[in-house]
């Protein structure tokens, strides 16, 4: 049965066109240089997310309107910059669940894909630990780890970080991966949703939709919260749901043949 | 008399060139396709304006100016990235308004903006709907519903509501239906007017602009307020007014002929 | 003497190349179609700029960072999506200053002018009047009205508004009339100059830069301050100062002699 | 062993490809210009940014989550419209470690390098005088001036500020000198840079990544605060960092060469 399983596995992964990719991309100059971006954009983006939870923890001790809009801002205006400032280099994913929407609309191969994820990942550890250097234990707390509200379901957590991927992937697709969208700007709407996203999710899930972002403070704090393989999943999902639909309905048939 | 105000009024339609439309269109993949973007669109849209207002209500329990802020940042920079996501399949209408618009400018036929409005409207219903599946019952108020501030006149709310929708539309189409403005960044300055219509319209109406941002939180939490029509007219005279201002005044004859 | 002055002033406008501009000008359907864009412009401009003022006045009733982020973001934001609809039909000046900017580096002629400024004037009285139109008495205050705080000089208060307009018509300069800045984006950096004068003068001055917006909300309220005319003055001198400096010193020779 | 050491810098500058420049440089009408466009911008970032300190502080005595939004958009947007501004006279560094990003780099030789941050310098030196003179005693506090919270080492708040600079030269290489880039957009993430940095950073160590920005109000108020000399250092290390990285690993070797 098991052989049945990978047999099942392997034809589905053909019939999405996903590859595997061949092992010489691990020798090209160009992937590692690629994974550096991953690295260095991911070990940004936790360090200012993560950085701006714990600045205005500082000033305002608990969450209030004021201190949401800062945190979705620095959010939303770092994915701006540092997906803007790595696109050219590696396409500036910075997110594992941006990683794997690519490889479910056939546009990444799985071995690169695993690098990116593994850059992403230590990126977000780096990130992390780089602001428990910068920062006096007293002021530290959980370094901005994410935790669901007490007060909501898993269940409602789940759907909630869901369709707040789903948010970021769908618009991803709409402005960077169509080719008919408006490409030369879409860094500002993608960090317009991760802004939007933060002030809708803060209250309720912190709002993560990037599995790195959750697991570098958590590691480096140890504060894994009460559902941390929630930050894996309900990404993963939404990542899922939404490069599909994109695929499958909205990209034209002669883009979607090309992926 | 029937027979003469329906002879009147597809004389005035002839007049303004709105086209009916093939019912061939119907059939058309396309078309379908662009339905749905309208559908998720504005899904998304309700789903994350009318979430920002629950979220913020969990923080500071009244209106506050940082909690409009962070509403109008919500709702405008979610135009901004759902019409550039869209934009290029359906047109990023999500707003039953805009489509209206386009129909007085002789830019869309009867049949389709049908389409359209149907779409926003269930997709403003689901925006609701997921949203409150995804929030707990003590947390959901009236799932960010409109009201009209209880200490102004109908005829107020109403030419608040009516001014908003007229800076909305004259702005689609100063920079995104005129060819000569400045096409590329289009969603940003339209996005844009929705921020600032909430930093003006929310203390007062709510600032809606848009009936099924209005509709959708208010089915779904039965909370339709004291003027719910308010909602659907004031809009409705906002957006034919602009519409038909910019068509006859301010677009390059050449431009509006080929309307 | 008066003559003697008024051949001084003539041979001065002769050799800044300011033009007198025909007559014809007046009769041309263009001209009054750019006055009109000014007109709607300003006015819109006034009615968010000062209901911005007016609406978070009823949340926080004094001034707050918060409060202050909001009339910032209102007016900054309005002038980025306010010019850039109407930058292609009239140039998007919606300000006295700027227009006078462009007389100085005689890009525009005085004829033109004059029906410029006419028509923000207006507009701004008429976007005061729709303000007051849809507020009740009670919340209302001065319809947004600037006036200089008791506790600083009027030297100071003088000083503040030249740099600020100075700032904006630096800015126009730099990134719209120079063909070597960034045009596409323009309206963006505009806009997010007067955020910033604002984020700056709102305690000092108001932040008006603008006389058409100093002006319509004081003739509409009554509310004309202890020193309206500093709103007339110093952005006047400020924009003088800037679009000369633009003009002479940082404009490519070929370009200047153009103007 | 001062000769030795002189031999050796040569020789790494050399290897670096850092260029002296030739002295007629300084003869040139362009190379003013873009002196002297450094000078007016950063005299208008430093007025801008301090003066958005100085202005929320009369609204909110102590440092709030809000003042903080509002301080990080004053200095963030600042730089997108200024730096848009001068970006085709002089390259909009407005910054003297920008400027030393540059040189690292191989992309300014050290002759221009020094004329631009004697121009920054003074810049920054007149834009808090400008508000010195425009603000009452009793409201002007130090006008701005850095200074590093108390309760971190000054370990931690040398790096923070070295990465805080090395986000902005990393985004500013990845924008604008990679022809890669979003070039057109450029002064939105690089503006968007500066805010975020500034969310995270000011209640650390006020977020300088500038040391003409930090020396001009300490100058001006005499408040140099108790380790000025980390203003110069830690940007110094970072802008070093992130260009050397950028120039040795991302950029093409074909652009690194023709640096
Ligand atoms: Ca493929
Ligand atoms: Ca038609
Ligand atoms: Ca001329
Ligand atoms: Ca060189």
């Amino acid at each position: 049965p098991a052989l049945h399983t990978m047999v099942k596995m392997v034809t589905m992964l053909n019939f999405m066109k996903v590859e595997l990719g061949e092992t010489k991309t691990l020798r090209s100059k160009e992937q590692w240089r690629a994974a550096g971006a991953e690295f260095i954009g991911t070990l940004l983006f936790v360090f200012l997310g993560c950085g701006s939870v714990v600045a205005t923890g500082i000033l305002d001790s608990k969450m209030t309107a004021a201190r949401l809009v800062a945190i979705a801002l620095a959010h939303g205006l770092a994915i701006t910059f540092l997906a803007g400032a790595t696109g050219a280099i590696s396409g500036g994913h910075l997110n594992p669940a941006v990683t794997l929407a690519f490889v479910v609309a056939g546009k990444e191969s799985l071995l690169r894909a695993g690098l990116y994820v593994g850059s992403q990942i230590f990126g977000g550890i780096f990130g992390a630990l780089f602001l428990k250097w910068c920062t006096p234990e007293s002021m530290r707390g959980t370094l901005g780890s994410h935790d669901v509200n007490p007060l909501i379901y898993g269940s409602q957590a789940f759907l909630m970080e869901l369709i707040l991927t789903f948010v970021l992937i769908f618009v991803i697709f709409g402005v960077a991966v169509d080719r008919r969208g408006p490409g030369v700007i879409a860094p500002i709407p993608i960090g317009f949703a991760v802004v939007v996203d933060h002030l809708v999710g803060v209250p309720f899930t912190g709002a993560s939709m990037n599995p790195a972002r959750s697991f570098g403070p958590a590691i480096v704090s140890g504060a894994f919260g009460t559902q941390h393989l929630l930050y894996w999943a309900a990404p993963g999902f939404g990542a899922t749901l939404a490069s599909a639909l994109y695929r499958y309905v909205f990209l034209e048939p002669a883009e979607a043949a090309l992926a």
